[in-house]
């Protein structure tokens, strides 16, 4: 393996972590934070410092880069930055313990959004925009932004592909354009615009300017956190229906918003992800809005919060209107189920992804033909184009870690006895799809802070597998990968 | 598709189903119960008369037989089974609803041993009998008995193949000797005398003879239906420890006993099955054990209790001595996942089956390896052999359908209001692994009575789906199957 380039790449991501932290030092100055300002200049110096000197140990490195590189390089960059991005949090003595302060910047990055503060409004103004840009910035990936804005790699296209495919959602990365690092730009170009529009919404329906931004990195990056203990009951109808409609919107392939640039429309007809994406989340929100009719006083508000609901789980934000733990069961199972089923591929959203979901039916349903007609060898198709072998080989394997880490993880964090069955599996739901509050003691009005050291270390590896999808992180535990050959 | 065969071997099903009732009459009679034995003998008239007519309806027909067409018979001839052994339930008024009648019944040929009878010693002693010999019936699989005693096939070994695949749980079904029909005798006589042996040992451990005969059935087909309301927990510990021993037996894949008998022990050594499910069944009654001994008055009745539970989970039997639901969520979680993990391939258990699990986790480390090695082809092995691609595609599909049939069937059943969500997926895990009791309100202590009709058909097919593993069933439903060609 290329330790030297991938020393190089952390350095990178290191420099930029120091300069995502200025807006904090300059909030917390304005608002005369003495504690938190103090806390992200050492955080910075800490993080800077901590670059400079990988930087000068890896000098000279070269740019092979095989696709294992690009694996092992993105979990282990984005663990580096979660250990660096917890220190403001601990430094400032918000969250006294490191493990807590680590919990909930893993939970930033990874645009999760479970949380184990118990009162947000009590935090300074700089840790929470910490918090909630933690999400911006994980939702597209940190790498890709670096690749965007540092010609890293000269021409070497190979080297981005494999940083990029790692990082990114999705059972098959498309390349928007031929050369990746126009691509990664095109993406966050498209990300930026969103996420202003949003905030420009946001402010026309009335909401503070910092609230505003805070809740626009929280939607855009499909995470979760918030600044207000009621997360967005507080804020009026209108404000509710901005952020449904656009947690909706960071829910879709990226691809489609380019396509709509480029006005080819017949593409985006023939998307099968986006319209069964959409299909599901309006089925799902009819269903809920008649289950839970009868405890709302009039069906425009069942509706209203069953579609806030049904956006804000799909897409895996986790933003919250209501306690929907007090729903009726059916609701609850509905609840449940998006969140396995996810977003789209190629958004910032987390889960199994629909694309996934499309795939495996239609391999199903292969399977039957092929147990029918054993010798009529039959091509899955998507969009109208046949899918390789070895993408339909990847979802099934993909599905079979993800049942398998569930299990475990369920496993290991019901160790903690004080916690039901129900709490517990929403709660590795939860994490490992990267949606935030589950059910019962871990739902909407509950949160993670009484699990124990264990638990939260499981939900911490839990939400970095749901962000890189797996294998990065599996990886890691290889004994292939760290042996010479 | 042959229609025509299939319908014979339905009718010989049927006459057989018409004898399996005989004994229940006998029985009625022998204690005086004038309206069981009446429901018995029309019930036996019913079903050999429905037997006659398609015996005549398809004389003639040919021996041809695909594949396709041994999974559809045994689906069709499960479902036929069901719906006639449900009819003596139905004529002796003791189950007064047709719907609760063939849930009951369908719950005891898949050996599932859920419920809709809230106090069973009420019932008569015919009824009990026919409740605890369809789980004996279902075990082994009422086809591998039509074909051990019937020379139906003539020199026709691929045609007996079909329906036995079809049947047999496991990935990969294997031909113990040669000829099948040979194969089906054998599986027959090993457990007629696993049976006997069973039924002996209660009797020596002092049980009543008419309880011996019915536990034993449970115990032989992993079924879980007892002739007491308290199910296993009235019995002496002695009594207790011998089922915990016969459950864990018949957890084994027969293969294991076969080659037992012919002394061949260096490829009992070697079945990777074989440990793996002992090894998960010590580990689990380990933990659980430590887990519970708070609430035992000493160690060894935790451990008593701990092994005798997972065993019974494990093996899909579903037989209680204590109310398991209230223990720590610990022990509960482990419980959930021995349901999914199930018994041996190869067994009467049910369950995703060891082997299955064991095929995942190599088929997940020869995914991790690629992604290391992309040009390194690995075959996958166990018990030191090489497995067919075709077979590990299989697991891999089955595994897909499998996560997609609870999905579904989850969220069918919370349509009913009254259930808990805990209750309904443990509903579902319990119906489709064919174990019986859950957790929660279908835990140890409730039972299914309370579902709506609709959530029973939902768990009947579930039951149907586990114990026929699963893909018979959905060809049931393609369209490619009843399009001819």
């Amino acid at each position: 393996m290329n330790y030297k380039m991938m020393g190089r790449i952390t350095a990178f991501i290191l420099l930029l972590e120091a300069a995502f932290m200025l807006p904090s030092i300059l909030i917390s100055l304005y608002c005369g934070d003495r504690t938190a300002a103090f806390s992200f200049i050492l955080s910075t110096l800490i993080t800077a410092g901590a670059a400079l000197v990988l930087l000068w140990a890896t000098r000279g490195a070269d740019m092979k880069f095989r696709a294992r590189d690009g694996m092992v390089c993105v979990a282990v960059d984005w663990i580096v930055l979660s250990v660096f991005g917890a220190l403001p949090f601990r430094i400032s003595g918000e969250i006294p313990r490191y493990i807590d302060a680590l919990f909930e910047i893993v939970s930033g990055f990874t645009t999760t959004g479970a949380s184990i503060v118990i009162n947000v409004e009590t935090m300074s103004k700089g840790i929470l925009y910490w918090r909630s840009f933690s999400h911006w910035v994980g939702g597209m990936g940190v790498l890709v932004f670096l690749l965007a804005i540092v010609p890293l790699s000269g021409r070497n296209n190979g080297f981005t592909l494999h940083l990029l495919r790692a990082e990114s959602p999705g059972p098959n990365v498309g390349k928007i354009v031929p050369r990746m690092r126009q691509t990664a730009m095109i993406l966050y170009v498209l990300y930026i615009m969103l996420t202003v529009t949003n905030v420009l919404f946001l402010l026309l329906g009335g909401m503070p300017f910092f609230d505003a931004v805070c809740t626009a990195y929280g939607t855009a990056g499909t995470g979760g956190f918030g600044v207000k203990a009621d997360s967005i009951a507080g804020y009026s109808p209108i404000l509710q229906t901005i952020c449904t409609v656009f947690m909706l919107l960071f829910g879709v392939n990226f691809t489609i918003y380019h396509l709509l640039i480029r006005r080819e429309y017949r593409e985006i007809r023939k998307d099968e992800e986006l319209w069964a994406y959409l299909g599901i989340a309006a089925l799902a929100t009819a269903v809920i809005s008649w289950n839970v009719t009868p405890s709302f006083p009039s069906v425009r508000e069942a509706v209203h919060h069953a579609a806030f609901t049904v956006s804000s789980i799909m897409t895996t934000t986790g933003f919250c209107t209501v306690d929907y733990d007090k729903w009726p069961t059916l609701s609850k199972a509905i609840i449940l189920t998006l969140m396995f089923v996810g977003a789209s591929a190629g958004s910032t959203g987390g889960g199994f992804k629909v694309s996934r979901l499309l795939l495996t039916l239609k391999a199903l349903r292969r399977n039957i033909h092929l147990i029918l007609h054993p010798n009529r060898v039959q091509k899955v198709r998507i969009n109208g184009q046949p899918v390789p072998e070895k993408v339909m080989d990847n979802v099934g394997s993909y599905l079979s870690a993800y049942v398998l880490i569930v299990i475990v993880s369920f496993l290991l964090i019901s160790t903690d006895r004080n916690f039901t069955v129900e709490s517990n599996f929403s709660a590795v739901m939860c994490c490992f799809n990267n949606i935030g509050p589950g059910l019962q003691q871990v739902g909407p009005s509950g949160n993670f802070s009484g699990y124990s050291d264990l638990a939260k270390l499981v939900l911490i590896m839990d939400m970095l597998l749901g962000r890189l999808e797996i294998f990065p992180i599996l990886v890691l535990f290889s004994r292939t990968t760290w042996t010479r050959k």
